[in-house]
């Protein structure tokens, strides 16, 4: 398999996601997009001449080296399972599925075949993420204490089938144990739905990760004030990734005292540096799309592997049962029970 | 008893936050500094002339209508029953006592011999926080979702006997119960502490508060980047509170859909109006000893009662208690079993 | 003539600002983007099925009711006539023209005929530009005092046969106008240049306007720091209005006087409230659009006439020779002086 | 001449900022406070003992080794001369005198006496703006291209003889000349007043500096918005220092192209790092007082020169007579004109 083939991709579900990712397929180089399959598509507008399609079985005919799959969550699994067993590799939109069996039933559908496959977890490639990761790994900010996420703002108008936890919640979680290689071993968690709602609209979860640090996820889409930053504290400092700027900015502790008092009370009795890293800034769903291309050309990429994001199902699953029972729920044991029910 | 009358105060420990006591009761209009006590009295500056003394004995002889305690938490109960037996009201800063049990027996002194008594809770006297407080009670906010605090920074010198939870997150717990007028009815936490340090340093909470509202504290002293913030969340916006600059900033819901795309993607697919707040600012201590002050008089003053102190001191313990066992604590049933102990 | 009617637009020059107008033109409700005209037509990526000619005639030949005009400043006039001689109505960017002459020819050219026209100064269609004149017009502020822009950035690839007071700082000069409606009386200005440029990299310009107000700007390619604000400060406060966010902010004066002391070493003496207004944010291309094809139509539409045109490239010629020759120019002269020389 | 000594200082003038200075003279290593001085000496309350004269004299009787002169500008030539005369070094309050005359006769009073003199531009002691003078000093920015400043709040309650002109922006005139090396050539300015105010409420300036940098000045206490900044912008990115945080930030000019499009229209076609640098924070009135009490010593101090304090008073001069006339002031020909009277 060499760079000089055109792959054909197909994406399937033409929504407020899926228009993204025609616009990015339609111009990424190596790729060619071979159709599009959505239910509604004699009422969708057409997109630049690509074949709009109403089942995907008709666009499994066009033949295609992988799809994209940006149908709704509960979709997934039946999707999914459609192209695995037709053979074609699968880019799967977050969270990889509704529940944690049906998660399991993608991981294993992919793996057995041994096709390529991959969750669309797009804060991976974030530039500011991939930059904090770096740091993190580098050793930069030494013992990692916490990781605490901000993701709120006004309600998007775009439909859903799951409440706050799964559509949005599903980044922190997923991007909290990759930066740090951290897995959770206990969440706590209290949700709020607003009357009339299904679905809940916020969550708060504090949560123990694997060596001793703390989580603390803070979701909703109940918020004027719109926010999207991860702040890690560790032994020297604090770094803070805001995802809407691709923006990561580095705290550093103070060595020396703040003798003017009336600074003091503002700024702290010490203060270190402060540096916000220049960043090559590239579009993180144009990476997360040659990355997965380069995957399925069978060369050397960093994808999200479906069990990441099993894992991460497994999680929110545990935060949605803390916050409906009350209780602290331990990941290890949940997950275990979870997954035996899998087999 | 009327304004007229000059009363004689005394001050009980002069370390970091003793010494500000000292700055404001000199000061403080219609009341006279009679003296301070503190152990290391021999090996302190002296303050403006006040007569300063090794004992608590020294300071009652001097004939005391209050007194400022000002000591190591663990020292409260102690200092404070000694003060109740003597007949002199007392201003006991925050937290009240080092446990539920002692907390409970101060509460007793001073209410059975009908003294007045208060816990230094600051922050209900910061200009921000007290209109936040007016705004949730005028129904500014409708419906309140959420109380979010932070309050972190660089390590204090000051010598503490107690950790983050006791020495700041009383803070947090005091003031939400305080704005949103609802007591917490579970807490989950976490905690670090850095290695060779006896208590905790950092701690992240979720609770939940008895109108099903809930809250989020984030507090520690290891970061270099210090804030202080109360965030509201209820049904017509967000409300942001900075106890540093005792600012009150109001985010509305917005109403319009923003058309501008590329700006959408920044701030959200609507932005309300934001309002910063003219607020009069005027020093919280100061304020806290005037009320005081009144109170002593007999005249109407909003202080802070011991048994909210007590209630405060119950959350925090439970707190630890979460942290330390991986549990969630449901209050109601916490602070029954520890009040049953203290009989 | 009516709604009805579809109106013929053709583009000329393909540029950065040229793409631009044709994506806004392509979905222009009302319009029909007839032809694009550049001269490496050849050369250039043909834009969704629209005729791309090398020549202007071709364009005229196509039968067009108006053209927008994207190509570099010192065509203005060339391609400006030929448009006003064929009949045809035109949108021009700014700066009109590169001198007094050339944009004093323009406007009579097409008033001439009758023919509507218009310069694209964009900055009149910024919601928070929008906004902040109505409210300047409404006396919030009361008598303004000052206005005070910033304009930085690094520096764009776009070619560009100017320097940076006509690519830039006209933006300033003519919204400073707009938003307070007074005029330059004088100006005195400082340039820079790098070493081996041609034309000035940065400017500022204190400036007099018609009723005692001051203009203040500083404009620049050389920044890393991208800014466009303006501030208007007036007897009643001060407003500031980002154009890159689109965000309009009142601080109004303060009233109280605040007693905290560590406080207003920071804050001042006094403050008021602060307001960020919500704001319906449309695209500014896109209003400019649709207000010019409302004219062209004969409809009541707020475009910006050439005169004003004019008057922005006479106060910026006014700026570069006050530069060049280290004197205060008075327009009033000037202008004078130099509309002679154009009859 | 040894450290061993204790110097014995006097204070004239205790207003506003004489006040400070009695505070920093008081806890002053190896200096005395030994009396204030202030007409309304009957009326004022009593400074912690010490002596409280109605005349100067009185003072000079006392024996002092140095004064700090902290009265209305107007008076500063009498009472310095009367210093000099005496044989009394003196740390006189900016601006040093309210006439280039009158400064110029300071200068030549205490230099031909050989007695030290400084004048009290304290933000040259400030550590933001030590910090960038050392950066710009070591080539940290390459060639200097601006310097922007804004000073500006709400109108302070403190009684002043002078404008804005020379009470805030000779701060600005004389930071900028130092942190940069460069003299002013020539100024432009305009200047508001409100309705009934004897002196100008608002100026803003633009001014060319010595190696062709640019200057421009805005300076106010009309504004609620209260700000310090001082911008310096080169060859290699900005240099922003607020001497309100003693804060000094470099943005770095970026190198990389940003490629995420929705991203570069509101930060820049390229961003560098920022960094705000970790200082030391000394309050700078205790800096200006520790040297000038060490070049009293005879020790190394770097303190203001008095003719440092007249270059920046004929800047000032400058500036209000550019203002009045409408027309830009050169520099050299205006001060030599100036001095040339002075003689």
């Amino acid at each position: 398999m060499s760079r000089g083939r055109t792959l054909r991709a197909g994406l399937i579900g033409l929504g407020a996601m899926g228009r993204h990712h025609a616009r990015v397929l339609s111009g990424l180089e190596g790729v060619c997009l071979a159709g599009v399959s959505d239910p509604l598509a004699s009422k969708i507008a057409p997109f630049h001449g690509v074949p709009l399609l109403n089942d995907l079985d008709d666009l499994l005919t066009l033949g295609i080296d992988y799809a994209v799959v940006a149908t709704p969550t509960a979709t997934h699994e039946e999707v999914g399972l459609r192209l695995a067993a037709a053979g074609v590799c699968a880019l799967i939109e977050k969270p990889l599925a509704h529940t944690v069996d049906a998660a399991h039933r993608l991981v294993t559908a992919f793996r057995s075949r041994g096709l390529v496959a991959a969750v669309g977890h797009i804060e991976r490639f974030n530039p500011a993420l991939l930059s904090l990761r770096d740091r993190l790994e580098a050793g930069e900010l030494g013992e990692v204490f916490q990781v605490a996420t901000r993701r709120q703002g006004p309600f998007p108008n775009r439909i859903t089938d799951v409440g706050v936890v799964k559509d949005l919640a599903t980044h922190d979680i997923d991007l909290t144990s990759w930066v740090t290689g951290q897995d959770y071993l206990s969440v706590s968690a209290r949700t709020i739905s607003r009357s009339g709602r299904a679905y809940e609209d916020m969550v708060a979860v504090v949560g123990q990760l694997e060596r001793s640090a703390v989580a603390n996820h803070l979701v909703n889409w109940l918020s004027p004030l719109k926010e999207r930053s991860t702040i890690v504290t560790g032994d020297l400092g604090c770094f803070v990734a805001d995802t809407l700027t691709a923006d990561l900015t580095f705290y550093s502790n103070g060595a020396g005292h703040t003798e003017w008092e009336a600074l003091s009370a503002f700024r702290g009795v010490s203060e270190g540096a402060l540096i916000r890293y220049a960043i090559l800034k590239r579009e993180p769903l144009q990476v997360e799309h040659e990355r997965f291309r380069d995957a399925v050309l069978g060369l050397p990429a960093d994808i999200v592997p479906l069990d990441h994001g099993l894992r991460t199902v497994a999680v929110s699953v545990a935060v949605l049962r803390s916050a409906h029972e009350g209780v602290t729920v331990h990941l290890s044991d949940h997950h275990r029970l979870e997954t035996q029910k899998a087999h």
